[in-house]
């Protein structure tokens, strides 16, 4: 680890790498930090945010920094993350923080550098996308799951794991395996039951003009991730299919119970299954 | 409307009448607020948090209040408005809070004191219970609908009315029919979604115990409304049961077509269906 202060280079100045910028800048942790963004017109609006120290090229970002983040949609990573291997001196610290894991960690495993990448997920965000979508202390709090945390080089595994955690994020470690499960659990499904939600109440709306004028905090809570970017989404549900198709199925099946319970008007069934339901006050507060 | 302020008779002390009562009060509307609640600990815990000025048997209630107010579950509004109307003096206005309206409205359509009755729905709550629950400010900036308003007295109207607006809510008047269609699509079938997600998550809970130490705020917000208590919300879906199965079948059948094209990958299905999803970013900020 270098005696001074890092220089970061974020790939992607959107909702989480620019978030990241942010709160790095504030806390005093790096040197500097250089970004890049494959959308000009991101890249211009982050400088003219002062979101980061410079902006420059992939080249420029991967040739200037001693951690290299890469915080783009799941399909981007997948294509950029060998190109930045590739690239990497051995002092550089390659992280990347996408949403699934398993496609990825299989299809970068052999990469003769494999050591030098610290795979990272920090589970925080908001329905917001693009460099204005950016916020500080966007990580406080939250969980940072690090995976195949023994497929990287230790020292290096700790600079990260030390990064989030002057973040604010408690940082935990599982295979890739594992991750993608949770993910699909408790925050994959969720954005698809508001973007099914959403659908479900714009489409009845063209016949019932006044509909909205009743939504209230309830419907906002569970719609407001149907605001999330297609671009985003889209490779996470392909690249994680098989967890989500389970999780959907079971969702799935949950709804049709209590809809047979309800046609039959069984009070007793109802009550059960809600009050089961009741039991997710142990999980969040 | 008598010269003094009136007072208020609030039968049933949780989280709407509670509120209720705590907004009385604090806006000095209230000459006074006489309270019932048929659990006699919630009664006794109301009078603890001196949430009214005095409580007593719904007798009591009835026999002392200028405004009498129902905020009791739906099945119970079923039993006890009748009784309460029976027993009104022709000044008497009495307010029911139910989130239905058809059954009831239909239930009590041919009393005789018909129009001494405002029906009222103010789109507010939380997912918790009971006195404790009660907040000020419960019902600032939200909706409040009037169902069926050319069925009351129009002075009677008009006060109940006035007596929502000066608690900030905006109110609008529409239909029995319209009203429970629109609650369906707006209120029931976000508690519906959550609770269903909270088993999902929860069953599968039982075999990863780790599953929640990655559940973020997106999680928390979509599921928050599992928490809500089958006493309350039973009747209501079994009431409003003919509107709440089309728009559950309407978004199983959302689900459901997300998941063939999620199948098939179909990149431009998914992009498309998501977008039109994102709509819902011009009815909630």
């Amino acid at each position: 680890m270098p005696a001074h202060n890092p220089t970061y280079g974020i790939i992607g100045l959107g909702l989480i790498g620019g978030s990241l910028a942010k709160d790095l800048a504030r806390k005093g942790h790096a040197g500097s930090v250089i970004g890049h963004d494959a959308n000009p017109l991101h890249q211009e609006r982050a400088s003219q945010l002062h979101m980061v120290d410079r902006t420059g090229s992939l080249d420029e970002v991967v040739a200037s920094a001693d951690v290299i983040v890469l915080a783009i949609p799941v399909d981007a990573i997948m294509r950029v993350l060998p190109i930045v291997l590739d690239k990497a001196a051995p002092h550089q610290v390659v992280v990347e923080v996408g949403s699934t894991k398993v496609k990825l960690l299989d299809h970068i495993g052999q990469h003769p550098k494999r050591r030098q990448l610290v795979s990272a997920h920090p589970m925080a965000g908001t329905e917001y996308t693009g460099p204005d979508a950016a916020v500080y202390h966007l990580f406080d709090k939250k969980c940072c799951v690090i995976c195949e945390p023994e497929k990287s080089d230790p020292e290096k595994k700790e600079r990260v794991k030390s990064l989030f955690e002057r973040l604010g994020m408690y940082v935990i470690e599982m295979g890739k395996d594992e991750h993608d499960l949770h993910a699909a659990y408790v925050s994959h499904i969720s954005h698809i039951t508001s973007f099914a939600l959403a659908k479900t109440v714009l489409e009845k709306e063209k016949d019932e003009a006044r509909i909205f004028e009743m939504a209230s905090g309830g419907f906002s809570s569970t719609v407001r991730l149907a605001k999330s970017a297609p671009s985003m989404w889209a490779p996470i549900f392909v690249q994680n299919k098989e967890n989500v198709l389970d999780v959907l199925n079971a969702h799935i099946a949950q709804l049709t119970y209590f809809k047979h319970c309800l046609e039959r008007e069984d009070y007793n069934a109802l009550h059960t299954w809600m009050g089961q339901a009741n039991e997710i006050r142990k999980i969040i507060k």
